[in-house]
């Protein structure tokens, strides 16, 4: 992607992404929103669709021969990533904006012939900003997050890893690989945002981020934030994301990677 | 209590709980503290003592006939829980602590004769203070708790339960039944911290929180808060929780106390 373009579409993005944040905190914070809504779900539903048409239209009009791919369906029908592609989640973490009004973001990610070039992902209630341009920098905020140098062994990692994978009837991993991974693992965490899981991955928080069933909506930005400051980013079976379908996630520090997907990852086909 | 006295330890409780947490904070905010530390579990581990020792002293001037149980063991040796005793948690989450250097908590509840009668739940990185007087209302910061009225069915509601609890060596309870509760809920969450996670019920944000070993210091506060709300905190086996010895510990909305109990909580005995 030209360099000048990549600048424009970032800071494009990042005036966008905060600009559809502030709506949203005002709908949120607005009894009135609330009251006019029989519940949150309908308010989450019509705030999903509006922020993904706000997104559509600022990028149809001024990038027309861009393409949007967004979970809501107001962007194209995308069939590869050839050209410049926005990939966009409007809300991530839709049961936490439901049932806690916080712990969501919207998440970003521009592509340019499949490479993940722009990244941004917003924390709309904490007003946190994650962004990445491929190969300048991850940043939280104005704070430049540093390399995931540390070579933590896997006793002493987090995993953002939910009780849901060790459920035995679960149908994309053998739950007792699971289960010795827990065993082994200093501990575990469950946020229910996907994108901020990425986040905080890479921002050392957390040292990986264990999933089974992710869209591309979810992890486009996150896998080119941990990717930029040295963490591994691959199927579970440490395969290429492919960007265009549901897919197993394994996003965690470079040392660990390759331990958690052979050792306990035993996918079911 | 008297209640001019329950007045007193309340605003008192309130100064040295937020003094504490900006004592914390500057620490945690400062390169120096870090720099001199060879690693961060020595600086949480300082960090843990000092701010109980903090407590132990304010609380010997000012109320010298009260007693203090607490984590670090700079309080008293407390065999019952006659006359009025400050159940302190100086840092609940210190692996958040160490890992994130967020999302843990300053946990104070007072008891007079065995009951609970002042509760406070500092979040100390994003300065939001969970505080309770029993039967006088509870707050997040300034703002009054609603009553946890709704009568959410379970397969609707979110619990925080950590994966720990489904491992089948786990010597606490059946992972089965707990198998049962995840297919069940609508989702579970895992943030590690006890303080924290009772707060978070209080507040609604959770409906339940389910877990095996807690020690008087991590739920003394919260179970204040949630009672207060109209939650219900017991033993998982619904028997009374003691507040002298590691317990487990169930605290939810009222309509899926029991059905949590009875239908998936099993324990090993």
């Amino acid at each position: 992607m030209d360099q000048h373009i990549k600048n424009e579409v970032f800071d494009y993005a990042k005036a966008w992404i905060l600009e559809a944040g502030e709506r949203i905190r005002s709908k949120i914070d607005s009894p009135r929103s609330i009251e006019t809504k029989s519940n949150a779900n309908d308010l989450v539903t019509e705030m999903d669709q509006e922020t993904e048409q706000f997104f559509a239209k600022k990028i149809k009009d001024t990038y027309p021969q861009h393409y949007l791919f967004g979970e809501e369906g107001f962007g194209d029908e995308i069939e590869d990533l050839g050209g410049t592609v926005w990939i966009i989640d409007p809300i991530d973490g839709t049961m936490n904006f439901v049932h806690q009004k916080r712990n969501f973001a919207i998440s970003i990610g521009v592509y340019f012939e499949g490479i993940g070039e722009v990244g941004l992902i917003y924390n709309v209630m904490e007003d946190v900003l994650y962004a990445v341009k491929r190969g300048e920098g991850a940043y939280k905020n104005d704070q430049r997050l540093p390399d995931l140098s540390e070579k933590r062994p896997l006793k002493e990692s987090i995993l953002a890893l939910n009780t849901s994978w060790l459920i035995p009837e679960n149908p994309h991993v053998e739950h007792n690989g699971m289960e010795e991974l827990v065993k082994t693992l200093r501990s575990t965490r469950s946020y229910g945002s996907a994108a901020l899981e990425f986040a905080f991955v890479a921002e050392g928080v957390l040292d990986g981020y264990l999933t089974m069933t992710l869209m591309p909506w979810d992890y486009a930005a996150g896998s080119i934030l941990v990717r930029e400051v040295g963490g591994i980013v691959t199927r579970a079976d440490q395969e290429e994301l492919d960007l265009l379908n549901s897919t197993t996630v394994l996003a965690s520090r470079a040392n660990i990677h390759k331990e958690i997907s052979e050792n306990y990852v035993q996918l079911k086909k």
